[in-house]
Parts: structure tokens; sequence; C-alpha cells
């Protein structure tokens, strides 16, 4: 599972920084991958990432500001270009289907493809896949805006071999009933149970991305033992009252919410651009008393969330 | 006068072109300049070519594909952070303000400066400035096109400083009255010719700006005299079939235009993104047969527009 960061400014783009997009590569899905906001440029942004926009299937609107939202309709029309391109799915706030429908209706585009828009309201969203969960929460800004959170199913422990050898349990379709953690019996009616036959299951990764917010519990919640929180820091520290007044948060406020969530990592982003990267860095730098694994993004920086321990996943120790 | 082109592929963006934009950069304006077209990513080319959105100050629209619109919504916005920008006023086919307005809404964007939408018809545009005249026409694509004849008013000759000394003839309200080529009375009851008093003037240029289209008579009628033809040959030679079932134009019939309408100098622009630069400049050589002053555009590509001969502007030989 890797995270992409495709645009990092807020606002507006600058040389350095476009505006908000950000990519999660699932595992397991043969290069599939979603999106998260899509400001304008999103789609040179992928081109240069070399992420091929008929492996997006998925795409997450945190809020209907220009600079997470105006891509859209670029990105879905350069859809229909590339082959192979399946259904697409949209999740946002109520507007984001008016949105999209009046820009392709006023330019007659035709899509090669089938897209979906789901307006949808805080709570689990139906996704259709066991490998994910998403949750969108609310959030406060200055109109209606999302978080997300992204659980990967758990996955389950391996079998031990040598324990089901010893026992006499052959293979064959018990051996499924097991790994999905269910007790047997077997044809000679000895009880076989899950949890001796295999080993432990490793929980799925979260990763929690949120829009542009004010520091609130819904945030905190969203972010709970995440292995990645994408905060914004739109401010730096010391500027907490500009900050609540445009509905953004300084970096010091991103950490807090780190820090009782008790989130493992902690990337913040969507920077105002007075600010170069020296300047950023610095900023990251003072969030770092409150929450000590904090890091600056930058375009097309790439973060690995590495698998949880434990399930099959796992790479045993050789035995000595 | 100088055109510059900020993105000169068809359809979507790729790394090497982005889609359609043109600047055309105003003489005696301050740094004022206009955009044929906003493609997405519109802005980013702007900042990249150093050409401030504050100095913006009119937007004209071909038409209402995505790949010459999507960028508008960004560029609007990121206008209002630009302090001492001014009315913008955007002129295209009608539908223009419905996309705009939809955009704008959805995103609850407040501007700080007055925006302008003209949805126009076929004929010239009420400019109310009588540096230049523009000039719509329609031309034939899939959906409604425009093409633009922008024509700078002519420049008055200067006076014959010599020739008036000669006669007598002192400075005063007579000369603005005989620059502007009324003949006049002086004081003593002669009369003074302005033919005689003052030296040739100078026409003004003219830059013909088309969007996509096949061939067409008004094509030809707009390009009239043009000292700069923008024409789209979205394909090469041989590709006529393909071109006219899409609504578009081979290299060959964009040279056979600017060779009817007697244009001094044709850029093709708008290419297929099948082709690689060095495919666009053999198609481009394809027309010189047709056309001997035809060059391929390239993103970021500047060409200037020299005035006219005459006029004040003309530089004088020095006596000898
Ligand atoms: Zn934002
Ligand atoms: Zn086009």
């Amino acid at each position: 599972m890797k995270l992409i960061f495709l645009g990092t400014g807020a606002g507006r783009p600058t040389l350095r920084r476009n505006v908000t997009s950000i990519a999660l590569l699932l595992p397991q899905a043969g290069g599939r991958f979603w999106l998260f906001d899509a400001g304008e440029g999103t789609q040179h942004q992928l081109q240069r990432a070399k992420l091929k926009l008929s492996r997006l299937d998925r795409i997450f609107i945190t809020h209907l500001h220009g600079d997470h939202l105006y891509g859209l309709p670029g990105l879905i029309s350069s859809r229909t270009f590339h082959e192979g391109s399946g259904k697409l799915r949209l999740y946002g706030p109520p507007g984001l289907r008016g949105f999209v429908e009046c820009a392709l209706t006023q330019s007659e585009l035709h899509l090669d493809y089938e897209l979906e828009i789901h307006e949808i309201e805080p709570g689990p969203i139906a996704l259709d896949d066991e490998r994910f969960a998403v949750e969108a929460g609310e959030l406060q800004h200055r109109v209606r805006v999302f978080g997300y959170r992204v659980t990967e199913a758990p996955r389950p422990g391996s079998l031990n071999s040598a324990w089901l050898a010893e026992n006499g349990v052959e293979p064959g379709p018990l051996y499924g009933k097991l790994k999905r953690g269910e007790d047997v019996e077997l044809p000679d009616g000895r009880k076989v149970l899950a949890s001796e036959a295999v080993g432990p299951g490793a929980e799925g990764r979260i990763v929690t991305i949120l829009g542009d917010t004010r520091p609130c519990e819904e945030a905190v919640r969203l972010a709970k033992n995440a292995d990645l929180l994408v905060h914004e820091a739109t401010f730096g520290a010391g500027m907490e009252e500009k900050a609540a007044s445009y509905g953004h948060s300084t970096v010091l406020q991103a950490a807090e919410t780190a820090s009782r969530a008790r989130a493992r990592r902690l990337a913040v982003t969507h920077f105002s651009a007075r600010y170069d990267d020296e300047a950023i860095d610095r900023l990251a730098a003072d969030g770092r008393a409150i929450f000590p694994d904090i890091l600056a993004a930058a375009d097309f920086l790439e973060l690995e969330i590495p698998p949880r321990p434990g399930g099959e996943g796992r790479r045993k120790a050789p035995k000595s």
C-alpha cells in the first residue's frame, strides 16, 4: 500500500506545488489506485507520476472547493481515451453530481465507460469490495467537508502445517474453513480448533485522509490508530487565529490531532503559497515537539505503508 | 504584438503539450494580454510563461469542448488572489455562462473583481477599446465554434515637420487635426491638406485565431490578409477523411485556407497525441508545398507580429 502526493499546495498552484490530490495505490490489486481530491492539473500530475487513468477506479472528494475539484472534468474526459478503463466511481458531498454533470453537459462529452456519482453522507461507504472499508466523517470548514478513513480487511493467519501433519489433518476443504477461523470436525469425530491450527492473523492497515478542517473531535476519531494520517497544515505555528477564521489548521493543531488519535505517522500538506520549501520544513519541525513522526508532504513524495505484523504476508524467521 | 502558445495538443494533455490556450500580448498596453481558449492547466502554463493573471483582461473561448474550456474555473478563481486585477471579460458561444456559473457556484467562490460573461453570436464584438476590433465568425465542428479576427486600429502617419516649417504652419491644435487626417484652414486663409502634411499611416496588424474546424469559407474570410493565421491541424496529410468525420482539419487543409486567404504567415497547432515532435515537424513540412510560410506551434513558442510599414511606429532611416 503506497500513497503518492500529487498536489500539496493550498488554494492555487505554484510552480513547485500543485493544488490538492493524493493517490492511494492498493495492495494486490493489479496496479489499481484511488484518488482523494482532484484539483486542476491532477491528470497532468498522474502522467508525471506514471499512473495510468485506466487503473483509477474510485475518486473520493473531500469538499467542493475548486482547488480540490477542478481537475475532475478533464480527468474524467481523458480517461475515455484510455483503453480498458472500467467503471469509475466518484464519492463526495452533495453538489458533486451537479458540478460534474454541468461540466460534462456543456462540453457535450460522451464517455466510453460507466461513471457512477455517489453523493454521500457521513458513515460507512458501500464499496462492494471485501478487501477495503471506507468511512466518511464530517469535518469543519467553510463548506461541507469530509475526511476518509480507509481500513484494509484483516489478513488471515497461515496454516500451521507442522501441527496439522502431526495431528493427522489431511489437506482438503477443511483447510479453507480453518483459515477463515472456523473450528471443524474431522471424519473420525475429532474437533480441531482454528486457534490451534492457524497462526496469528494481521490487522489491516488504516489510512486516514482528511479534507480542509479546523481541529475537531471527528478528525481525531477518523484518525484513531491510523498507520498514516494525512492532515492539512495550511498555516504554521502561531497562526491559529487566522487558521480558525478560514476554517483551516496550523501544523501544531494537526500534530495535536495525530497525537490524540495515537496515529503512527503524520503527513502534513496543503500549505499556503506564502511558504517556500524551506519555510515548510521549519513548519513541520515545529510540529515535532507534539508528534515526533511528522513529515511535510511534497509533490510526488511517495509513502509506503508497511503491513501490520502477522498474517500470511508475514515473513517468518527461519527456524534454527 | 506577440503571440505565445500555452497549449498545442488536441483532446488531452501530454507531457510535452498541454491542451489549447493562446496568449496575445497587446502593444502599448502596459503588459496587458488576452487569452484565446483555456484548457485545463492554462493557469499553470501562464506561470511558466511568467504572465501575470492580473494583466489578463479578456478571454475568448472558441467552443465549449473541455480541452479548450476546463482551465477556466481555476484561472478565474486564482485571479482573485492577484492584487490589482480589474474587470475580466469572457466571450464565447452560448452555454459559456452556464458552465462558468455552475463551476463557481458549486465551489461557493466569491471573486474580488468583476467578471463579465458575454455569450456572443457571429459578428463584431463590442470591445469598448478603440485600439482593437475583434470579429467572431462561425466555423464548422461537432459543436458551435467560433474563429476570432483581431484587427489593430490603423496607426496615423507622422507629421512631416520639414514641410510644415517650410510652409509656415505653426505648432498648435491644427497639428492634431492634420494627424487625424483632416484638412485644415490656416488663420491667413490658406488650405493645408492632411495628405501633404502627414506621412503615410500604417494599417493595423491582423491576427486570426480559429477554433477546431473543418475547412470552410468562413475560415478563409476571417483569415483574409492576416499577418498571422493560427489554424488547427489535428491530423497530417492524407487523413482528410478521418479529419472530416471528427470536424477537424489536416495540415494540407490549413495550408490551403492560409493560401486562399493570402495570409502572411500560418502557425498550425492542436496536434493529435498520436504525433510526437518529430512527426509534427514532418507534418508541417508537408504543408509547405501549399503555403511556404508555415510553422508548427509548440508550447511556449513566442511569435512576434511586426508592425505593418508606415505610421508613427516606423523607424525612419537616418537622412544622409
Ligand atoms: Zn483547500
Ligand atoms: Zn479541441
